[in-house]
């Protein structure tokens, strides 16, 4: 039997993962994977954490947990894999099945042959179309050889100050990299109202916009850049945008990524809506002898149905291992992805999965959300953190759509959000995760954790009992507002409510939950009660109370005074 | 309208649930809970906390989040619930609907009827039926009351040393909390022949043992007890099993609890096969306007089909809310457990969910299983502690069955274990779990993560790719019998495999994988074997790579050295 020849476009994750994979499938299999950089199989995600200088050099991200170096000769030799750096691929010929490729070092064609090809081709940066965005001192944070260039500059000392252009998930990780390690004065503007647009809503970004700035981030939001130049003298960088100007050393443009498709497209496969290349579940493309998988591709959202890019290693590593399955004879699916998102900034983890709010909508649902904000320990044990928690609901099906979630303990984080991803495989409802089973013991949970009381708050607000307002909702009416018609019901104990009374005066006044009965006399009629208490617990149900009283005009604040600090809406008692 | 009455007897943890939950779905409605101790509402699940002294007094158990003493008064005040503590309900009369109860303050009997009546009867602790079982010094931490009582013994500098009788997660909670913070010497003895059985397999039982015994418990299994007694001189007492005798100051009895049904079963209520009073999905017992929940019912376990008694505070907390949404006209159901299972002890978490193996094997299942061991942040990212997992499957179905994890980091443990809980109620399959999208980041997961990755591999030992051999099974060969028919290959650089090479000769040889090839002629012919690596991936890529070579008595040892060492099998370098 003619012995089965796969060759494989793209060696940083999805391509190293079909070849070590097939080999393992079919020891005889020829398996050739080539890449145009010097660089290959390392951990793109941990970029950030190279240029911070948390990760001593950049070969530690091509190592394996093994603490060998995935470099050409360890795929021979380890793997029996043939890589060839600094070749690109030119031209794909499916007819005849070969690509034509070119060394990039002498500059020389060749032709390769293939009975299977594998595009790993990645994504390439998006370009910004505004002058002088390929300046030398613009850097597009997306690759290694990137990377390097970066941290060369950085630590040679060069630079001062730093912007950052876009406030997405790695705009905001080198954010971190340059103002925690290295002392770095740094600016990150986005062009949208608010940062991690798509991942989070108002309020969890809002919250992550606080922790970013009190770790010394100059953020500025609604910034479009015109136009970036070269300061007349020296070699300092001016960006000027619609309505601002920063002169710093050295720009970092993280506004986004797109599938690199470009020879996909050359070879006359079809591509998606956001020029991904078009799979099916076994992942072939238009072409069944063609593969694709990792960021190249558009993916189905399981939540929405609607296609989504969401380059991710994660992805790109169970995908390499369908592709591999699906070559060598087996059968294999990708179904789609949630949208499962995290990342850690400063001394925050943040979080997602799903949809947002906003997403929900956009994608005709009619969502509501619930905000709960808890420790992620039992209470009375000695340790914990408090998590915040939003949950975003389909009013009609009660479906789940989505979550988002902040804690300082990143993996308490993780030990929430990753079951709503489980749950929202399968069209979960508020009923499953109401009665999630949680592992528990207090030092992992309490026992009506947060998760189920996130849930059975959804539930409140959906059956007509919990009727809420949101923490920007609050800001609107009380402090940007002052809406007279409006007061703060504080119904926590007095030591806690007494510096608000005292600052806010008539419009904040405190009446402890269970003494609420019997004082009820004390509440102003005709007013809309805005209803206080630590978490949004105890005024849930004060609210209930009020309600039975005859106070119809009543919202419990979604998350209580917790969240309205988290999110920078109070400032700390002092 | 007549009001609702509704009378709760039992005000732990699922009473007060159902009573506050139906206050605020019902203000009217009458709801009385009562209570035989003068301790309520507490966090039973924190004993063992108080008992070490991590949690400074018993009210801190009896406590809201935010601090106030949970007691009858607060109930009225806050709540709207009348509780009376220190009275018993002895009998249940369901055709009057009426239920007599004794004040066990003035002995005074009276009735109280209701319209619907919840039985939050909890467990009670199965007393042994060896003599002295009820002896003074013999204590039996089921309840808030005798933990009170054991830690003042405790807390008088009377008790030197103590035994726990009973390897359960009570008994070994119980041993932490005298050993670690009182510095008492305690002996753990158990029945059966590991810690935890029925939560844990072999492997992971054998990994906390090293762990308590490395934090100076003295652990003795197959360990029956026939007799305590009391030392004729003093207060000592002496506990003598089938094959020893111990004398200590003080005997803990953590052997277990049952359902407390006694009342039910009088009142003609039908029960299950551990005597839990029976409930359909919407907690009814037989008696339709009987409800019932928490310690004192027995659930069905989703992935077993069968009943299985689980008393757990989270359990009794969701099944409240349950009671009091299906009283309150609303529907709301219990379908089931799975049996997710955490607990800390010293400086490891230990977690289950689902079917352990031995488990699933006693319900016909046909398991396999995959132990895989991991880093649980990208192994690149400067902190991370090592996951062992050990996922489940069933052969023909490939269904998930449970999984059993061991960590340092505890929530990073929560973060594996909590989406296998979720992807168990649906009857998820390996291909759900290998695709299973964990929110990714170098912070908090692999790209690959150890969840996708004990999938993988629990998918290769299925499809005949990789035959493993467990750890025990591997002591048994290679140290039990130091059979000659088999030797250890170790597929790790020299410097890892340096000083076992020297410790066992011959019978441990070393080839680095990525050398396999090119040196196989090192290999002994005949001889089965064994292949060692740090985690059982490298010596899966060898094993892969002997058989293409015709090496087909080679097995790959599972979870490799760092399950080994964690088990106890192999002692640390030296």
């Amino acid at each position: 039997m003619k012995e089965l020849k796969v060759l494989i476009i793209g060696a940083v994750a999805l391509g190293p993962k079909v070849a070590c994979r097939l080999k393992r499938l079919i020891p005889s299999a020829e398996v050739i994977m080539i890449d145009q950089s010097e660089y290959i199989a390392y951990g793109g995600c941990g970029i950030p954490y190279y240029v911070s200088g948390d990760i001593s050099s950049a070969e530690e991200l091509m190592k394996t947990s093994f603490h060998m170096l995935r470099d050409a000769e360890f795929f021979f030799n380890a793997k029996g894999v043939k890589v060839m750096t600094q070749t690109r691929a030119k031209k794909i010929e499916p007819e005849s099945k070969r690509v034509i490729i070119e060394d990039l070092k002498r500059g020389k064609e060749s032709v390769l042959n293939y009975d299977k090809l594998v595009l790993a081709t990645g994504s390439i940066p998006i370009v910004p179309d505004f002058k002088g965005a390929e300046l030398e001192g613009v850097f597009y944070p997306t690759d290694l050889t990137s990377a390097i260039k970066i941290r060369d500059r950085i630590s040679k000392g060069k630079v001062e100050s730093a912007l950052i252009i876009g406030g997405g998930a790695i705009g905001c990780e080198m954010a971190e990299a340059l103002t925690d390690l290295w002392g770095i004065e740094t600016i990150l503007i986005e062009k949208e109202s608010q940062l991690l647009p798509g991942f989070l809503d108002e309020t969890f970004s809002r919250m992550l916009l606080k922790e970013m700035q009190q770790s010394g981030v100059i953020v500025k939001t609604d910034q479009t850049v015109k136009e970036i130049e070269r300061h007349p003298k020296g070699e300092r960088l001016k960006v000027i945008t619609l309505s601002d100007e920063f002169e710093v050393d050295m720009v970092i443009c993280a506004t986004g990524v797109r599938p690199n498709s470009e020879l996909a497209k050359d070879a006359g496969l079809l591509l998606t809506p956001k020029e991904g290349i078009l799979v099916n579940e076994r992942l072939q493309s238009s072409d069944p002898d063609i593969y694709a998988g990792g960021d190249c591709i558009e993916c189905i959202n399981l939540v929405s149905g609607r296609w989504q890019y969401f380059p991710q290693g994660s992805l790109a590593n169970r995908q390499g291992r369908i592709i591999a399955t699906n070559i060598a004879g087996g059968y294999a699916r990708f179904k789609g992805i949630v949208g499962a998102f995290a990342i850690k900034i400063f001394g925050i983890s943040v979080a997602k999965t799903g949809l947002t709010f906003k997403e929900a909508k956009d994608c005709s649902f009619d969502p509501i959300h619930a905000l709960v904000v808890q420790s992620d320990k039992a209470h009375f044990y000695p340790s914990w953190e408090l998590v915040y928690l939003d949950l975003i609901v389909d009013r009609k099906s009660r479906r789940l759509l989505g979550a988002q979630g902040i804690c300082k303990n990143g993996d308490s984080l993780m030990a929430r959000i990753n079951p709503i991803t489980a749950l929202l495989y399968n069209g979960a409802t508020l009923e499953d995760l109401s009665n999630f089973e949680m592992a528990y013991s207090p030092p992992f949970a309490s026992a009506m954790d947060i998760l189920n009381a996130t849930s059975n708050t959804a539930e409140n607000i959906l059956d007509g009992l919990n009727m809420t307002i949101d923490p920007e909702e609050f800001e609107r009416l009380f402090f940007k507002e002052q809406s007279q018609e409006c007061i703060c019901l504080d119904v926590r104990g007095p030591e806690n409510a007494a510096p608000y009374v005292k600052r806010y005066g008539k419009r904040w006044i405190n009446i402890p939950q269970e003494q609420l009965i019997r004082r009820i006399e004390e509440i102003p009629k005709g007013k809309m009660l805005l209803l206080m208490c630590n978490s949004g617990v105890r005024s849930y149900e004060a609210l209930i109370q009020l309600k039975d009283l005859g106070f119809e005009d009543a919202r419990n604040i979604q998350g209580g005074i917790a969240a309205l600090k988290m999110a920078d809406i109070i400032k700390n008692d002092s």
